[in-house]
């Protein structure tokens, strides 16, 4: 950290960020020079970061900086600052390749580890709250694939040259931190007695148990960790869950990519398909006498399946139309026939099917006994009904995880959730 | 190249080599300054470099250029002298990994692609040679599954933190034009019509198309292909076949590492046994009246079950023996008994064989149709006798890729291999 200190690094407040930005142009401008009326609100509910919303009379931006530690925790857990370099290159990236889901950034200063990038305003709002909510979004299993289908095949082995593919592995293998802290909390601290977890306690307390107890389920979690570091498939956003994605009717945004890194797609798809799952199997919890919820219910699950139906067509459309071009892995004087290529696409899919349904049940299964905890349960007030909710997501994931070589395509999955109903 | 030769590099003959020792302190000391006696002998009998030994009075050393293309098929295949630096690198990390069988860097000088090297003296041999004129080395699988374990094991995830295992793979991307010469000799030009494929024509005509028309295994081996750019498992060597060996009756030597970077360790596993195989295959072509190399056959069987066996067992061993380490895949308070390290290991193991088996006969493959052919089988002069040898290594190769899954054990391999002998 002396180093990083010694680049100029200063932590900014409310009063301090006017001045920043003042003496920005690239911030300035989009505040229409009005600097005099602007207000700034903190939003930073994440774990990590501190986010503050910019408004003047003229505009409205962004202004997201990082600090030297995790902000859930507190200085007792160092974490580089350098996430913010990541975060604004995979922005940048991600934005090219997906403009109508990603926000653009406007600025980005190493040294403050500070990003500028546009303001998503209002209606939209945080996907998980939503959820928590209630409001169905027709367009978001559309939205989503479109996003999953194009930031992941144009980054992978399937589009580009080994000579880029490399070049951008090799970038990225320098957010390690954010790796290791995705390692410790997804993979390895639910399976282990550690400090920060934590659960509905006493109700989970053996379910949390037969967690670290489950030999199969840690054998199946250890390869999948193994993929997670030593598979370099795409530039994946690294944290797609429900709260790194914000919605209005008409607009999804994917925010929040600090964790981006060349890995497995399959855990770009499972965050955000398990995450709707948690929704899913919270929704018993917000139930009430107006609204029984089991509309929802339905929605979410029919989200579940189109999303991954969508992207997997997104994504072999995309194949097929670039199957001619600059791409390493699959040749076309290799792969000379269509009835060839679709082979291959669908052993590339069914693999990618199974990765994403076995990271998507280990991101459920950390969100119920790990340290970071979903609003979509935290929400339910009464303990022993959250219990209930969680538990049926949590065995629906085990089982999930260790059979998800079996599910031959979405819609059982789809009926399996449902075997997990607690009606 | 402009910003190369800008650097200083100029190929050496064997006059400005001389020049070069003497004002280069930590190679004249190895030949005890004696520099007047010296004799100079260029050995590059590979695919790639120049090779000289360097002999005086009182000493020897090896001195290795890299020239800005591929030797075997000169100026006209351009290929980066930035390989001599993979090749230092390697060779030091496996040589301190492994020193009884990696000879020491004495010197290397990155901008003229240079490297002074311990000489590895006769009665040591290229194991290829050895094979060929049907020498056995009791001590070869002993040596070469010793280097695999430690060379494999040391630079995986098992041995090494996320963030050190992270380092070394951004280093060895750089190294791509290697890994992208791999990617086609090996993954690509024997499964389509290519300029440099060859054969021995016209007997293996219908083999070499029968390979081309195959899409069950064009199939697998796209899938091995992605693994070998995808998957950083640990610093292999890349190239680690028969060739890359040298041998005397006590001594095991690796050289020619500049294929070096983080990969799938079956490639290496693969590269070795799949070469002794071929090996096994050639054996017909080469008895005669006074030998029937029936005897030499079955060593070279048992070289590969031994070689599989050892490796094995001193992986696991060192796995055990670091078990409470530093390594992040399998953290000691998840896998805390010593049931479930056991079930960790084997499933590990078992996919390994089975990733060694696939890239083993993919390697055997492209010896018999692709551009870069083994003495094993070019020394056979009777083509139509060569063509039946190829032949029966190709098919027995085709179909361990294709099936290698269901192979438990490598007594089954060996057997399988036995049954497309000729007799």
């Amino acid at each position: 950290m002396a180093a990083e200190a010694e680049q100029g690094f200063r932590p900014l407040d409310e009063a301090s960020l006017v001045a920043y930005i003042k003496a920005t142009p690239a911030l300035a401008s989009r505040l229409g020079g009005a600097l005099d009326s602007i207000t700034i609100r903190e939003v930073g509910d994440g774990n990590l970061n501190f986010v503050y919303i910019v408004l003047s009379d003229a505009g409205a931006i962004v202004v997201k900086q990082a600090l030297p530690y995790v902000r859930l925790v507190g200085d007792s857990w160092p974490m580089t600052r350098e996430r913010a370099y990541f975060e604004a290159s995979a922005l940048r990236e991600h934005g090219r390749l997906c403009p109508d889901h990603v926000p653009e950034v406007f600025h980005f200063d190493r040294a403050m580890s500070l990003i500028g990038m546009r303001y998503i305003e209002p209606p939209h709002i945080i996907l998980r709250k939503g959820l928590v909510a209630g409001v169905v979004y027709p367009l978001l299993a559309d939205h989503m694939s479109d996003y999953m289908a194009r930031t992941l095949f144009f980054t992978s082995m399937i589009y580009n040259t080994t000579t880029d593919h490399k070049k951008g592995v090799a970038q990225y293998c320098a957010n390690v931190e954010m790796c290791r802290l995705t390692e410790q909390v997804v993979f390895s601290d639910p399976y282990r007695v550690a400090k920060f977890n934590r659960w509905t306690s006493p109700y989970l307390d053996k379910d949390a148990e037969a967690i670290r107890e489950d030999d199969a389920l840690k054998l199946e979690v250890a390869e999948l960790k193994s993929m997670f570091i030593e598979r370099a498939q795409a530039l994946i956003h690294g944290d797609l869950h429900t709260s790194s994605i914000m919605v209005a009717p008409n607009s999804t945004q994917v925010i929040d990519s600090e964790f981006a890194f060349y890995g497995p797609m399959g855990f770009d798809i499972g965050a955000f398909l398990g995450n709707l799952i948690l929704a899913y199997f919270a929704q018993d919890g917000h139930a009430d006498q107006a609204n029984d919820r089991k509309a929802y219910k339905r929605w979410i699950l029919k989200t579940v399946e189109e999303s991954w139906k969508l992207f997997y067509k997104k994504f072999v459309e995309l194949w097929n139309k670039h199957k001619d071009g600059n791409g390493e892995a699959y040749l076309p004087d290799i792969f000379n026939n269509s009835d060839l290529l679709s082979l291959a696409q669908k052993k590339y899919m069914t693999k990618l099917f199974h990765d994403s349904l076995g990271f998507g049940a280990a991101k459920m299964i950390r969100r119920i006994v790990g340290i970071a905890h979903v609003e979509d349960f935290e929400s339910i007030k009464d303990a022993n009904k959250r219990a209930l909710c969680e538990r049926a997501a949590l065995n629906c994931a085990k089982t999930i995880l260790k059979g998800r070589r079996q599910f031959e395509n979405i819609e059982q999955v789809v009926v399996y959730i449902q075997s997990f109903d607690q009606d």
